[in-house]
């Protein structure tokens, strides 16, 4: 929350460097000035770990020098039963300000924005809003935007500290303010602001309610965050987790295994329909054995190029590059990539086989129809994996459930039992005449 | 590139939603000066297909709105025969600015930087900086910042506009800056220049040479696409293609198929060992054909577990929040983690099997060794899984590869071909003394 405005010498690199049960020693240990930089610099969690073996009055000290949308944010941190005692520690402005911030939920903009912003009136003149700006200065998160607001604290305008800068001291505010302006519902969802901040490259953009009522603004380096954490989540996600609420290192153990465990058995059910529909080939596998040794190349196979395909895609739509409308233009590159690399991996099976059984004779007579049937099936298996992996995310998408949830586990499970099915049929058909 | 101080009226979601066809339309259409606000809120690509179709003179008045970085960037995203058509455009001051950022790799300080930024003399009162601003401001990327350079053009300081603003208009410049400062220097990569930026909320930092001069800035607002940019890289890597240059749909077919087939022929390559590991239980298989059923169950747990393990490790180690040190603290949680959800997904198998076999007799007389086969096999192949996936990423780092490339679909067939291993052995140990 442009903590500093130019940060002093890097304690926060030995800090760092520090295993984590030296570090509230080391912090003790630094004069009040140094220490307090380094605690501005540091994350939430790392903040509310460093109060914690304080006293009463030595938490009022630290814990007064943030930002409200800063304590809001350590109080979501902290155990319920701390709240009240955090909430004691605050002035009663702050206090104030605080609870409100805390009605919002943690993801939206409401929940994001600081309260304490430059404000002027539109008539008064340069002059007069640069000594009124001055004596804000002090008490708000940026100067860099002055907000306009009339008496009912309805926006009317922005006027950049450039602008003020560069304006003749006689004008007045309402004659150099920008009033097509980009603001954000209190609402919105915190990923929908950081690509407005970063789309419009802005360092920051007010948040009003429905009746244009300016509640506060959001700075670009909230922003940095969010971008990191939405991609943290949906990165954790698609590798077939739920998102974690905290750094690894700091996830308690049997966190981890809920957060994991709930997909594994998920997919572990899912996969065991493998075991069903190869119950129905159980005679082909008996009647010719090598068939099975087949089984993990074909559906991994399948798998991959469903991964490739979910990946892309999931990523695409989270940057905005690809909307549900576009979903047959992706859909037909898809079967056109699976059909290209489909073929390519048969060939590459196909002169496997035949390599193999020309060296060792490894595959018996019915070494040019199991040829046949691999590289068939290959181009089947990756075509449908790619099919599969660039759609699910689009149906996760229309009825709306997050597309990250198609994570490279998800769609390796569908494909494995389709792709069965494929070789299976495949097999069936060119190879169980000639046993 | 801070390029708009305040952006007017959303004409870019118009922009957003038209189909790529019309845009071009659309934007010559547009009144210039929303044509241009338009214009500066684009992609580098984006902007670069916009001028196409141009004539020179037109892009002339176009290239000409840019900043130096920002026309570097064009020029890197054009073809190579259009570099000196590009550069003839520019005014002289200009070219010479681009040519020297082009002589960075876009990917460091370097080629990130802007050269223009505000700067003062450290012997200037501040009443005479805030005139020598004045005439600056409309130059320079960003006057969030003023750099106090000596004569040859060393960095001695900063003062932040808003400490040059709280000052008192006597004092000297050199009596409030900042001397103890963060820079980074030209060659640094720009996902560290992005921590840098993030963990310290900096506004901007500077980039100095070896010597201290000052050679540019590097603001915010490339940071914000630096860590998304990383992201998707690291994305795509995990989810087993090559980092794709452009997004999803502006990939051109045949260079889609060239990032992805690479690695979807390694894997494969990779997954033919399955084939042959088979190949040795041949035998046991066709005594007892049951065991081909589970052979997807089996490695997909393992695969599963093991793309879990690798994404979470793999994003902390992005996150600066896992190092190589930790690699024996990440171990020890991940044998612990592999463990109990490998016995839960044991448990769970135990129990199917002996459930399908009480209701309709599916696996014959041996069904008891056959369930404890899958649970022990599934509590080996998880905790494998779990090692490999967390492992891989540290080894690939140690030895200076990027850690992303341990993605899903590469852990998934390490952990296919050692997972065979560990159910055919289970198998021959526990059932092959009925058959």
């Amino acid at each position: 929350m442009a903590k500093n405005e130019i940060l002093k010498t890097p304690t926060f690199e030995t800090w760092e460097s520090l295993p984590t049960a030296d570090r509230f020693a080391f912090f003790s240990n630094l004069p009040r000035t140094e220490a307090e930089e380094l605690f501005l610099s540091l994350d939430i969690s790392e903040q509310y770990e460093l109060l914690a073996p304080l006293t009463y009055l030595e938490k009022r000290s630290w814990i007064r020098l943030l930002e409200p949308d800063d304590t809001a944010d350590l109080i979501q941190c902290a155990k319920e039963e701390e709240t009240n005692e955090i909430l004691s520690l605050l002035d009663t402005a702050t206090r104030k300000e605080v609870l409100v911030l805390l009605a919002y939920a943690e993801d939206e903009a409401g929940g994001l924005m600081n309260p304490r912003f430059a404000r002027v009136r539109p008539n008064m003149s340069i002059d007069e809003a640069i000594q009124y700006l001055r004596k804000q200065s002090p008490h708000v998160e940026t100067i860099h935007y002055v907000y306009v607001l009339d008496f009912r604290q309805q926006l009317l305008g922005i006027v950049s500290l450039r602008e003020l800068f560069n304006a003749q001291l006689h004008q007045k505010i309402h004659e150099i303010m920008e009033t097509d302006i980009i603001t954000v519902p209190e609402e919105m969802d915190q990923a929908e602001v950081s690509q407005i901040l970063s789309n419009y490259n802005l360092v920051a953009v007010p948040v009003v309610d429905a009746t244009k009522i300016m509640k506060g603004i959001i700075t670009f380096d909230d922003i940095a965050d969010v971008i990191e954490e939405e991609a943290t989540e949906d990165m954790q996600k698609m590798g077939g987790t739920e998102a974690l609420d905290l750094p690894y290192l700091k996830t308690k153990f049997t966190h981890m295994i809920q957060k994991r465990m709930g997909w594994l058995a998920i997919l572990f059910f899912g996969e065991m329909l493998t075991a069903s529909a190869m119950g129905y080939f159980e005679h082909e596998i008996s009647q010719a054995v090598v068939l099975a040794l087949f089984i993990p190349l074909i559906i991994s196979s399948g798998g991959n190029s469903g991964s490739q395909a979910s990946t892309l895609v999931i990523r695409a739509m989270a940057l905005g590059e690809v909307k549900i409308k576009d979903w047959w233009r992706v859909l037909r590159r898809e079967i056109g990539s699976g059909l290209v690399m489909g073929s390519a991996l048969g060939c590459i099976g196909f002169i496997r086989i035949i390599l193999w059984h020309e060296l060792w004779g490894t595959y018996g007579e019915h070494y040019l129809p199991l040829a046949l049937t691999i590289a068939i099936s290959l181009i089947g298996v990756v075509s449908w994996g790619t099919i599969a992996g660039s759609m699910l995310p689009f149906i996760l998408r229309r009825y709306r459930f997050d597309p990250a949830s198609a994570s490279t586990p998800l769609v390796a499970t569908l494909v494995d039992v389709t792709g069965l099915i494929i070789y299976f049929s495949v097999a069936s058909v060119l190879i169980s005449r000639y046993i």
